[in-house]
């Protein structure tokens, strides 16, 4: 199994050639290009990795699964909802026009920057501070690493390059979906984005969803089964932005992107799959981190769809 | 099992009161409101069924996948999607604007009109007639029924009623998008919507593209596995237009919708579901075939999202 | 003042070189790309001309004007405008998704083609064929022209090539806005842009709109007040498509323009102006004809605003 | 002539009965609803008034003339509109979803608010209190009344209150529309709006833009006759908004209103007519200062279209 994993991943890591590392927000611009590594762990804890598998990155959007899925533990899915809608979109991930453009003004889905920070405002915290650890903590359940923390570098940097977001942000709020001050949501979402982890950590936060919510090496309930069905059919319609239609097409099994490179897969009832590489294609995914997935689909006949 | 299904058609069948027959096209509002049948093949080629489950409709919007796949099987994928999308989209399955609005001026996915009119015009026949018999042709291997036909009446009520698709198809002829003669393209795509089958057709259909593309029924083999993939990733991402993401919450199988009250729902390696039920929602959805699609994903384990 | 208009002819007419005769229809593809023309007539009846003043050219959009203004005469602002605004836009001349983006899904204005369409819709005439007698017989009484005709050549050549037209009258037949048939309606439209006429022909039109009604030269009343200040006014604001700010900062007169090259412009109480020129800037503009009426403009003093 | 004006206030006055002040910036919503006043200058320096021509009200969106004017004296044309446009827009003042849609992603045109605060962006001062300084003290020129002064309640209100107008300038800074802080570009933006001054001082200064830029009571050349032949343009086809269409055919003069219940109409060479009646229409509109001007447009026969 590790020897098919190595194979793989050093058969793609050639293809980050065609991407280009994020480079908006200027901390990101930092990650090695040529990074490169996975890790499985199935729903039985049993784990595997290849390639840089300790590298460390930013989730960024993969961030969003964890208070999505915090927000509907805490307020449940018809409140979630009410005020972000399930729709998949083929708008870049920062969009804005179609909050104003529809009928609904709400954002279409809650792994869209829009529908993410509004998610986040919805939380019932007070202190943007309690509200930024309630997320790490979920974090750091899901993942059974309690060591995992905010890159306090990338954070300061997303919070000085994050023009497109404060104008999401406050479109919301003069449209009445946002509550509460701004720049106080978007620390907990320039927080949560620069959350540190290695793909072994996320490959554990895949498993747990996978598992319907139990970390599968903790032994621990981190989640309903419930919440983990709703967050993995999102993932499946919604989670590699305006690449959604594509990677089920190649790839076939529920994921989250994010813009630090990273994918985290999740085949339900079976195992948790994360990558990292930080080329990104146009969309904002990671192109060597998709060629792996769909390899290893092909291989351990993974797809879902 | 018929007793499962037979209780849950009883209990989702009173639930028609909150929608509507179509009535856009005159001939669809002479639908039973209160119709209700489902029935189910597996890959093994068992089958089972229950309600009205003999009762004929025409499949409309499931008719797209016959088409796609014809495509797909003609042409190959590089040729069919360098013409149409693979995205997902928020907006209605009639929708005009975004073919305007898009740099990339194709329709998004061919499981929305614009995309199947288009696809039916790629498709490799010179005369109307012999691309409507190859998609019919499909039609009936497909669900192992040569007796398979286009219901006239409705046929003709599509015609004299289609403004919009008139409309998507001009505008995308007018951006050579589209090739060939509108009317003659849109009369296949008037007459596959008319093709009228039963729930037992359709199940098959569904089983065939479970088993990637050996109708188990017939043994014969009608599909590649390969076309089989890329048709259910696409059905479940965009098969219940702007419903796909309530729908892949709620049930959690790849399907797709149709103005005449059906659905067909799809277990990769596992069955094919098909129900049918008339009243629809406001998005041209069947209000008790979603429900009792749901109900059976939970009582059978059927998700695999 | 034929000396200077003279003057400024020679002086404008090595400018074309930067546009392009319109070739979407291939009829039109014929004009001669360094024609250019002038033609003035004043309220009091006065003419001059320059140039190549006896260029018959189609009339294309500016038929727009005679259509509003019978719609306008025979039913009345009330009725005219319930159905279709009076808004500037910023979108092009034959653009569709505005009528499904806005919760008023009616064409913005009557100067672009989905707004004449509909226009010519309204018109309350049964028959095609006395429709397009009624446009042809006020285009004739406000040239005072008898002579006036359709080009057959052009007619033909926009019939058999303009599928966006089709998808703007089928789109607002599906909305209904557009009542009837759908190339009976577009027949008038065809026609009445294939109307043939020389700028001596348009000046006096434009007199006429300028003078409140009465033909200057027939002394004829042909219009109300009224409607030549509603014509006047959407020319003002609509006239050059998408142009129509820059010619309001250039030039500073009411004028509508026409894809065969021609440009009518009026100055209130003072004058019409006609000038024909057929290439073209990218929104469909005569380059010369801009250039000229500028120029006119700054040396006569004739702008209003 | 001021009994004439008389007339025509009392008989507009009572129509304020269907608008409504303007309440999205608490202060401005302590406006008395039923105030109405007009004042006249001509490019000769003769004066009238009527009604409550010495009631002070914030000139809000009027404030965009002076900083447009300001703009083109201090960088030209040519760079003002390489980054804001000249379209006339059937989106309401505030829209943000053009910015995204359109290919070059400037605002339409000055004279809404994200082209507003676009050129404010561009004003060469290094300092905020420079820029708020220099409209000032142009504002102050135009008007011949040195002691026009800020609102600060106005200007407070404004500030805490107006998300959908950071969303705008945010969102132009991130795509590189705007340079500089945002909030220090905001603070130029509602300061200028929050100038408070009446009609008398507006009459002044639309005599001085329709004298050419002299200002007739003092005598002094504040603008070239150019900057004020592009802004009359400007007000003609953007001046009202979404409403510029209807308010041409019914007026047919320049104009800019405010959402203080303002309306600054300049009739070129002729004279500057100021009004204010805070109700306002759907559109930002003031009622009865439409009402007013369409009046006296009519009986003073003033239309330039």
């Amino acid at each position: 199994m590790d020897e098919m994993l190595a194979a793989i991943v050093e058969n793609a890591r050639p293809r980050h050639g065609n991407g280009a590392v994020a480079t908006y927000i200027p901390e990101l611009g930092k990650a090695r290009a040529d990074a490169l590594g996975i890790a499985i762990v199935t729903v039985e804890g049993d784990s595997y990795d290849a390639g840089d598998s300790d590298y460390p990155f930013s989730i960024q959007s993969i961030s969003k699964l964890v208070s999505l899925a915090l927000a509907l533990t805490e307020l449940g899915e018809e409140q979630v909802f009410s005020r972000v809608g399930v729709d998949p979109t083929p708008d870049p991930f920062n969009s804005i026009m179609r909050l104003e453009m529809d009928r609904i003004n709400r954002p279409y889905n809650p792994l869209v920057n829009a529908g993410a920070i509004a998610v986040i405002s919805f939380l019932p915290y007070r202190e943007s501070a309690a509200r930024t650890s309630a997320v790490l903590d979920l974090a750091r359940k899901l993942t059974g690493n309690n060591a995992l923390a905010v890159n306090e570098a990338i954070y300061l940097s997303e919070r000085t390059t994050s023009d497109r977001n404060r104008a999401l942000a406050y479109f919301m709020r003069s449209t009445s979906i946002l509550d509460g001050d701004v720049e106080d949501v978007l620390d907990t979402y320039f927080r949560q984005c620069s959350i540190e982890a290695t793909v072994k950590d996320l490959a554990i936060m895949g498993a747990t969803l996978a598992a319907g919510g139990i970390n599968p090496v903790s032994g621990e309930r981190v989640l309903s089964s419930r919440v983990c069905r709703v967050v993995r059919a999102l993932m499946a319609t919604c989670g590699m932005y305006d690449g959604s239609g594509e990677f089920a097409i190649r790839v076939g099994i529920p994921a989250k992107s994010g813009v630090g490179g990273g994918i985290l897969a999740v085949v339900p009832r079976r195992m948790g799959i994360a990558v990292c590489g930080p080329a990104l294609d146009a969309k904002g995914n990671s192109i060597c981190g998709m060629q792996v997935l769909e390899e290893l689909s092909r291989e351990m006949r993974l797809r879902v769809l």
